[in-house]
């Protein structure tokens, strides 16, 4: 087995210059690289196409994987965006002067080296790098071995503007792309500061069951949306099909619909934009009963409840009343975004307040749960669990701080 | 093996309410608690005799596990005290309206269930219980076996005051004193939101290597204090003699002095007030032969670098110059606190610029870090990590974020 140790050792001492080097010369870097990695396209293409000659068209990967031209104007982009966003770093989150003198503050710094283990998909080299450089992190990453070849040309691109502004390139590794390495990097507890797995749930529980650095856990959603009996029809048909339909491979999709008993006579009319564009249906007894009998329709079983399933299928469960709705919602959720449809002001106060999610919204589609919708300029990837960071996150969500304290000559009594 | 999954499940459940008992009734909840301890204390004194029966009074726990009538009555003002402190929930950390009308406010949550595995000190039992109330999570605590007919006596004093005020008394639970309850602790992924270890360097390891839960590591403090060549050699006396002597055995003391070789000559002087304390000292080969030849002082060796002593002693290394102290406390501090004593202002802003920890001070006694000093009313653990919460933890680290979305239908395009 190789020993990553000293590769480890090299990233953790070298990311210390990073807070250092000056948010302008951060920009500078980050413009460059776009530059390059556009003059640089050809390559990148040439590598990106080896990776995928290895893998078949019919993949639903294949595409996940494919550099174009196009994308890569895409990538530089948004680094271009991520480089003028305002820095994180050294941000004062509080000052007091003590009665004995002392002056404490307590300032952003960066959380010190951050691990990435992710799949087949090149352009998250591109992104994590200038979201890692610009919060003056240093970084580890592990790709699929699926994109290797692609992220070895991207990697060599960031090394190669690193070194032209004299930063240390050994803050920025990418390992070899197999299980020792992982393995290496979820065991590295006094070189890595966190690890944020980005990928499917089987990724996401080896990660936690190996770790022994922290975690933050990104993705899984399983997402639900109660229409309440006092929602408007046409907001809840709306917003329904939206959290669906828009993008039902994300995190964010609607994964199980709430309904009010009462308003299970609207139910064929709230989901036929559903049926429209081919959403097969798991409807409970109640639901199934108020449905026509069509193929996309089908009864539920128990596991479609608590089932993310990033494609074009909907649970449907009747509930009395908003407690039923909190309580399935409780039971089966994965605490990333929820939402409740209604005119009752109450009842819509109630279930804010309630519901523990990432994010819970009141007449509004889910799809919004997404770092750049927030205004957070950017996302890392979307936290599911409590600690540190919770739902999208970006520049700051990489950021710890420190207490900076001046005296002179205090001591403790 | 027991299995505790429904105790967990009747936790999280039940901790679900917590957040809206509202901050009156919790402050009304807290001072019953303490009048009532107060008045009990004959009954936890006694259940503590059964404890401390069962320990040698030579055993340096013995004086951490004494319940005394004084002692209780001063829990029970820490516990008026933390009543008193303004509510960490349901506070705005950001608003924004996005140009679609959606308006998003990101607000203080309970981070839902905590786990505390601690040692022999019945106090905690108390602390902790307050602290979660406050901020309305639910508690799972495994105590140490040596205490537990006190921590039983305490629960019970707690869960009757619940009772009296209809709180679900569930939502805070004992487990049995033994290692079966730990490990069902740290594996409820599910159940609980975050692990806090308080205790020896021993626990925190068992816990790091077997917790699946998040864990919030606290404690272990490998502290250094350096006093550079343009030191005012008063403060610098002050300053280290109170950082090493004032509680040798907390994780803020002082470990290893770094010493600018300028100022040899005036080691002995710096160090006389910790030789009249019994400081036992462990000199490099430089400040070895600056100093006289008597019993306390002999030659350090490999191992007191990066040494938690807890107790009456001392490692001094000779350094060059601010580079060589800057790399020494980057290769062997905890990231707990660590100062710098100096007049020169360059060199005090580049250490407290470049060293990373929790606490990092200029002219000051690394006796300082703790939650009360620094303002925070409390403390539950001060972490060493960098995750969540860096340095002492109170009420607003035992939080999470949620985000609020208010819309009136809004889709995403």
């Amino acid at each position: 087995m190789t020993d990553f140790t000293s590769q480890f050792q090299a990233v953790k001492k070298s990311s210390r210059k990073l807070a250092s080097i000056g948010d302008e010369r951060v920009q500078d870097i980050l413009f460059d690289l776009a530059d390059l990695m556009v003059n640089q396209s050809e390559l990148l293409i040439h590598e990106n196409q080896r990776d995928l000659a290895r893998m078949e068209e019919s993949n639903p990967m294949f595409d996940r994987l494919l550099l174009t031209e196009n994308r890569i104007e895409g990538i530089a982009k948004e680094m271009r965006q991520v480089a003028k966003l305002p820095s994180p770093l050294h941000l004062p989150l509080e000052e007091k002067v003590l009665p004995n003198g002392l002056f404490l503050e307590k300032i952003t710094v960066p959380l010190g080296v951050i691990g990435i283990i992710y799949e087949a998909r090149p352009n998250v080299t591109f992104d994590v790098f200038s979201l890692a450089l610009k919060s003056g992190n240093g970084l580890i990453l592990k790709g699929g071995s699926d994109a290797d070849y692609s992220n070895r040309a991207i990697m060599s691109l960031i090394h190669q503007t690193l070194q032209k502004f004299n930063i240390p390139t050994e803050a920025f590794l990418l390992l070899p792309a197999d299980r020792t390495a992982t393995k290496a990097l979820l065991e590295a507890v006094d070189q890595v500061d966190v690890i944020i797995p980005r990928g499917s749930q089987g990724l996401i529980n080896y990660v936690r069951q190996h770790a022994k650095v922290p975690v933050i856990e990104t993705g899984a959603g399983i997402v639900h949306t109660f229409v309440d009996a006092e929602a408007d029809l046409e907001k809840a048909k709306a917003i329904v099909h939206n959290a669906k339909t828009r993008r039902p491979s994300v995190c964010n999709s609607l994964d199980c619909l709430l309904i009010h008993e009462k308003l299970l006579p609207s139910l064929p009319e709230l989901i036929q934009p559903l049926l429209d564009c081919g959403v097969k249906i798991y409807a409970d007894e109640k639901a199934f009963s108020s449905l026509p009998e069509i193929d996309l329709i089908q009864h539920a079983k128990g596991e479609h409840f608590g089932t993310e399933f990033l494609s074009l299928q909907l649970a449907i469960k009747t509930v009395k009343n908003l407690d039923e709705a909190l309580e399935h919602i409780a039971t089966y959720s994965s605490r990333h975004s929820e939402a409740i449809v209604s005119e009752n002001q109450e009842n819509l106060n109630r279930f804010l307040l309630e519901v523990d999610a990432a994010a819970v919204y009141a007449n509004a589609s889910t799809a919004f749960t997404d770092g750049a919708q927030f205004g957070l300029g950017a996302e890392i990837g979307i936290s599911t669990q409590k600690l540190h960071a919770r739902g999208p996150m970006a520049l700051k969500e990489l950021t710890s701080y420190k207490w900076v304290v001046r005296g002179n000559g205090q001591i403790r009594a």
